[in-house]
């Protein structure tokens, strides 16, 4: 797995917005769901702001020579069960299109695993939709098992 | 649905820790992973104090009749995603054994997505095992689709 030595993983900062939404827009799944206009909605900065006041999520995004090639979100939540294990939340994993199968993903999903690691989590868990048949083979290959259904309510 | 006219929501307290463990714990996949011995372990109240700390997560009980018979946690996520959508999860899920079919699990659900609602959410996610088809049908009558696959990393 070739990555470019030059990746970094670093917080999402209020000008990432943009780029952001485009790689979240930028697939059958989210294209549907996403209004990735410029200008970028506000709906988007006002979550951007949610973020930034929520101590238990981090947005992070992969930098690669200055420009922004993919993001993920972590929420650390703690709980009763697993006998108070705390764990990890995994959201909105993207790469770029043409930044694929560069290790990307890994070492975003590898930053993921060391910080719930030093947040004490025992477990991470994320939900993929059933048609993202390449990401599921890419937890797989880290070590998720497929052991739940992830069921969606929307409003 | 009968629901006994009695059953009310609370926010869960310190002195609710060891029934709902036990309720975590009686089930064939909690049995393996839960130690509900007594006097409870000190990892749960460690948990329990993590939550209390915890602004976007509730933890919830079902009480009857002064008897706790359920629980429910819920946690509030700002994401970028669907247009900035905020969403719930919800997780562990119990309802005590001899107080099933009765619409206490509706009566928690119905308060989640209430909350949810007025939190500002446009969707609630969740992760149930595989083996857990009741649960799934319950989740389905509620509208909830199984569009996604749950994945779990344990350390």
């Amino acid at each position: 797995m070739t990555v470019a030595s030059s990746i970094t993983i670093r917080r999402a900062r209020r000008d990432d917005v943009g780029v952001i939404v485009r790689m979240l827009a930028d697939d059958p799944l989210g294209s549907a769901r996403e209004h990735p206009q410029d200008p970028v909605p506000a709906s988007y900065f006002r979550a951007f702001e949610a973020l930034e006041h929520a101590s238990h999520i981090q947005l992070m995004v992969a930098e690669d020579g200055g420009a922004v090639v993919g993001c993920l979100q972590l929420c650390i939540l703690p709980g009763l069960s697993s006998q108070g294990a705390s764990r990890g939340l995994i959201e909105d994993v993207r790469v770029a299109t043409h930044c694929r199968s560069r290790g990307i993903g890994g070492l975003m999903l590898q930053w993921a695993v060391a910080e719930s690691r030093a947040k004490g989590c025992k477990l991470i868990e994320l939900l993929t939709h059933n048609t993202r048949v390449d990401a599921q083979r890419f937890y797989a290959r880290l070590g998720f098992q497929p052991s739940h259904v992830g069921m969606i309510l929307r409003f």
